[in-house]
């Protein structure tokens, strides 16, 4: 079976974009293009896998088509994938598929969202439908007071409190803060962030990811084109994707996602590798709980054990054994829905390329792995890289 | 490689259903569930991909893993896939190469609709988001105006009239007179179509496909578990898709489909086979001059022959070499967008199996292709189907 590896990768800078989709996709693309240091022409991509919830707020249509027509892609086979917030985790996952599956040799993944031209109640409807419609959003259950349910409940099972979501925080924040391609740039002090705007009990501002605007795009290749594309491919060693049941009403725990669990142990299991073995991890911090929970259920600290773990800084860059988070998360790199999960292999491909080039670059970094959510844990999917296969 | 069967399929009836959209998508996986004679649990299944479009107007999200979680399939790996009105014939394909590529045995495709519960306006934005947005859409382009043109344009440059629109009306209420899941279960007269109410000139409300609520499902599995769950598979010998530009003025002809060209291509070549080897063919007759161009983009009569095609009857039932929408069409069968690809499979699935049971069978019907187009031709994907493989 052939072996899949990332030979380019690029980004827009997330955040509030005044550019229109198209222009955005192009620049993500045409960055990940770029990347590719040697043999690579577009006419070389074979299929595309384009993952976005809202799209603007679903202002256009045939979305896929809309976006490769513009970006050197035309005529090409494409589709638009979308599983709420873990649209291109399931597009990378898609793409990886169809170049194992013999009929590809050259794959784009991406992902494209647009929040900041809807009006605040579009947003808060296209983030809803994210999750569970009929037994949550519709009684007003909005994805703060969802992760606000886990949190409580999580401190209520566990040796935890707020100060522990907040030292999630100010790592990321300190982490994004050298990201510049990051929504939000910035430290945040413990104090600040634990002092922040209440959002949803016990969820301040800064426990919540912003929406962003952004794009991303991810160039996969057949190990025997690959090594022409490249010297140093990331190579994907690991994929798992589960789902899970949407409302929380219908989990056994709601302090662990049963979606990250099962995924993750496949993508192991794949990849011959154990949580001790990976020196990065981004995971999908939508909320500063999210990371808590997945701290356990990714297997880098044991059940009950994430809140310490956050609290002593395990997860900040070069301190412990895995890295969590170090483009900044979607707390402070930022979170375009769509976009988030090839983002988090953008990052991934810098980081095991060691092109990171700031304090933020994890040490001799061999291994990585992505953890991308849809809504509170409905769908996810889990990929892991390495720089050997 | 492994070679792919499909062993199971089943749909709802397609119309104007009282029923929520996860009620139709259980009734179809538990049709195609009880399709299957030989050994089989919905816990076999590893995947699934779903197309769907509006999902009733985006009132619910996550969709892909909201419907399975009501359907037997809790916890797997599941994403919707979406390219307008081709949404699960790209499913179909992307199901297909997760087995081709030997990350799983039993995969599920299909695809659901809900358009009656939406106000004409909701379902003519619906609709209209499939095309071009900037330049047509908005112009007050709808979909009836886009292939209105296409019409025009087709009469303009072959031996063609309006009249060879009505034999294509005329033979899929013929044959969807006589299929029980069709939405219109009726013979129309070549007088009652040609003198249809004007729609958008020339195409008449008898030109014109009906928007319907419906979900089709698929199981697909690879050949070494294909011979366990059936003694009568029915392979997928070929699959292409392609994409085009959305807008018709961006397009060097108007009066061909650049999308079905290519994907056709593909697939007949990994099939071995050509048009002439076809016994029966689903096309997306969505208007009558699609199916036109259709026979003609697909091989089936010359290029400018298409009209002549129609008019001498030539994709009847048992009256040509290929018969052309033996289910009825879109135009009869009906056109539940998101369902719409993999109900074609369907039926191909029961005329290849010889299970039909009306004059509506195929007789000793070996092969058989799928086409299937999302907007008016930005994306497309065909598959080649034979008994044997």
């Amino acid at each position: 079976m052939v072996d899949v590896a990332v030979v380019g990768a690029g980004q827009t800078k997330y955040g509030n974009h005044p550019s229109g989709l198209k222009a955005m996709w192009a620049e993500a693309a045409s960055k990940a293009f770029s990347s590719i240091d040697g043999d690579f022409k577009p006419e070389m991509i074979d299929e595309a896998f384009i993952g976005t919830i809202a799209f603007g707020g679903a202002q256009l249509g045939n979305t896929a088509a809309l976006l490769t027509e513009h970006s050197g892609m035309d005529g090409i086979a494409v589709r638009r994938v979308e599983n709420a917030c873990a649209s291109s985790g399931f597009a990378l996952r898609d793409a990886w598929m169809a170049i194992k599956s013999g009929q590809a040799d050259v794959v784009v993944a991406g992902g494209i969202e647009k929040m900041n031209d809807l009006t605040p109640e579009r947003k808060r409807y296209w983030l809803g439908v994210s999750g569970d419609t009929e037994w949550e959003r519709l009684a007003g259950l909005t994805f703060p007071g969802t992760y606000a349910l886990m949190a409580r409940r999580y401190f209520h099972e566990h040796d935890s409190t707020h100060d522990d979501l907040v030292h999630v925080s100010v790592k990321n924040h300190h982490h994004g803060s050298m990201n510049p391609q990051a929504h939000i740039q910035k430290e945040v002090s413990f104090e600040k962030a634990a002092g922040g705007f209440m959002v949803a009990d016990p969820l301040t501002l800064y426990d919540c990811c912003p929406t962003s605007d952004g794009a991303s795009c991810v160039v996969l290749a057949a190990d025997h084109v690959a090594r022409r594309m490249t010297d140093t491919p990331v190579w994907i060693r690991g994929s798992g994707a589960a789902s899970d049941r949407l409302a929380l009403h219908d989990r056994p725990s709601i302090t662990q996602l049963k979606a990250t669990q099962t995924a993750s142990t496949k993508a192991y299991a794949m990849a011959g590798l154990d949580a001790t073995q990976i020196d990065l991890a981004e995971v999908h911090d939508c909320f500063t709980i999210a990371e808590v929970i997945a701290t356990e259920d990714l297997g880098f600290a044991p059940r009950g054990a994430g809140g310490q773990f956050a609290r002593e800084q395990q997860g900040s860059v070069n301190q412990g054994n895995t890295t969590i988070n170090a483009s900044g998360g979607l707390k402070s790199k930022g979170h375009p829905l769509g976009a988030t999960g090839t983002g988090q292999v953008v990052e991934v491909f810098k980081q095991l390329r060691h092109e990171v080039g700031t304090s933020r670059q994890v040490r001799d970094a061999e291994t990585a792995l992505t953890h991308n959510v849809g809504g509170s844990g409905a769908t996810c999917a889990v990929h892991v890289f390495g720089r050997e296969r």
